[in-house]
């Protein structure tokens, strides 16, 4: 089994959602991102939080399995995001953002990392992901996501950063902006024309789209939920299952790769399921293949 | 291989997409199914028309085999629609809708279709839909589609239909408003409820979903395409492909149904292709053949 190294945030959410509340919760990327993957993998997870990040969510980041020598404690604040999806269940409202420790954030990547075959660079400055990449030497399977701020603001960082990864996670708002075209195929074939292996395009409730080398490889629809109780985190748990699903197969294929999204479908589909990190508390192994089973025969016509 | 009967609208649209536009071409939703239906079975056509509605486009219609002498033509003009795609190719924004002849529309079927083993009711007033499937006895396969308006106004007349009939198709957001539920899976299982043995929610460039008696059946994407011309007639295609397959298959159960759903949309992405029904005028069985193998392909992880 292959390892993983994210690099991200650790944050406390307070969110709004048709279904409910939840304040001062574990959320942001890398948590997301590290429990997914932790479900096929090995994760080391490198991000910074404050001093007042209570234990018990490291431990609980821990329980998975998850290796947080890489979660530094700085002085300050944890950073904090307040959001709403009360008018859109698609689309987060901003309601505040306090960015605390995580604005010096400037890892250095432990050197027990640096044997990491698989890397995602969670949405952060892309410049500050190039700085990162910096640190490994070789060939690495290197993912990364990014969000419209940076699309708009440094798009040439971004464009330098294509160059050097294998998958880029964008939804499809970001892919279109990014590319400029408002055609969802052309985009992907933009995304795919600036280096990376893989290109996925998220689009939420509606599913993922794979292209791969220069073609359209998969279109899939999302897992259908009866209850949506808070999207946070579905990306981030998606490029969780999806690369924690190569890792763990440990090929990169045609095949792979197919299953990879299917199975980031299948673990973004359980996170959406309850606030913060707490349908994966109760998640076992086989209800992953479960979903996955029938989540297959669904989308087989 | 059975017969399928439409009995819906065949109308002159002006049209503007971001692409371009279209000045009193061929539409109208008897129109896309029936030519629709036409690649799969033989297909029998009631509306009505003025007599403003050009020879060409009649002689258009018959050339695919469809019978037309259901096509009545009626003293006064034909029905027109001017709609605009520009801010949104998703969502049909309409500008003027003439019924002229339409508004009288009550159709008296023609012995000679009363042995037409499927039949699809467009979208019209239900109480109407009710009158003509009070013409045919005994058993058929019976489709429906319907809209916003009549939700709102017509529901108890709905209602009372989708006692009757064997497939509903709604698109999402009809779903929702006619089940009162916002989540889309219970929203289906609401529409089965009411008595259709298939109900189809149709969410356009998204893909369309398949319930089955009590259950969700099929989930599938829609067919990725680099150029979208016009969307109109798309939704009444897709059905035309359901059904028409169907009708050629003569069976039905869980495998010809899914495969139906993705015959339906494989038509749905020609029809978009370009304006009016253009593109069915180039297409032969074997694109068809072509694009589900490669949609198959497409969707199967």
């Amino acid at each position: 089994m292959k390892k993983i190294l994210v690099i991200g945030s650790v944050a406390l959410d307070t969110i709004t959602t048709p279904m409910g509340s939840s304040r001062e919760v574990l959320g942001g990327s890398a948590t997301y991102f590290s429990i997914s993957a932790s479900f096929f993998a090995r994760v080391n997870l490198v991000a910074t939080v404050g001093m007042d990040f209570p234990d018990r969510h490291r431990s609980l980041i821990k329980s998975f399995g998850v290796d947080t020598k890489g979660l530094e404690t700085k002085k300050g604040k944890t950073f904090r995001w307040k959001g709403s999806y009360v008018e859109d269940l698609n689309c987060a409202k901003t309601i505040e953002t306090q960015l605390n420790v995580f604005a010096d954030f400037r890892p250095k990547i432990p050197g027990v990392y640096k044997n990491s075959e698989f890397i995602f660079l969670a949405n952060i400055d892309p410049d500050l992901q190039l700085f990162i990449l910096k640190q490994f030497k070789g060939k690495r399977f290197i993912g990364c996501d990014s969000m419209n701020y940076w699309i708009q603001n440094k798009g040439p960082a971004l464009k330098r950063l294509m160059k050097k990864v294998s998958f880029v996670f964008l939804n499809d708002a970001e892919a279109r902006l990014f590319s400029g075209e408002s055609n969802i195929m052309k985009a992907g074939k933009y995304l795919l024309s600036l280096g990376p292996r893989l290109a996925i395009i998220k689009r939420g409730e509606y599913g993922a789209i794979l292209f791969a080398k220069d073609r359209l490889l998969l279109l899939t629809p999302a897992y259908l939920l009866e209850t949506v109780c808070d999207p946070t985190g579905a990306g981030d748990t998606f490029a969780g299952g999806f690369m924690g699903y190569l890792a763990r197969s440990g090929r990169i294929n045609d095949e792979t790769v197919r299953s990879a999204l299917l199975h980031g479908s299948v673990m973004a589909s359980f996170t959406v399921e309850d606030f913060s990190v707490n349908r994966f508390l109760k998640l076992k192994k086989k209800d992953i293949e479960k979903r996955y089973n029938n989540f297959r025969k669904l989308t087989m016509a």
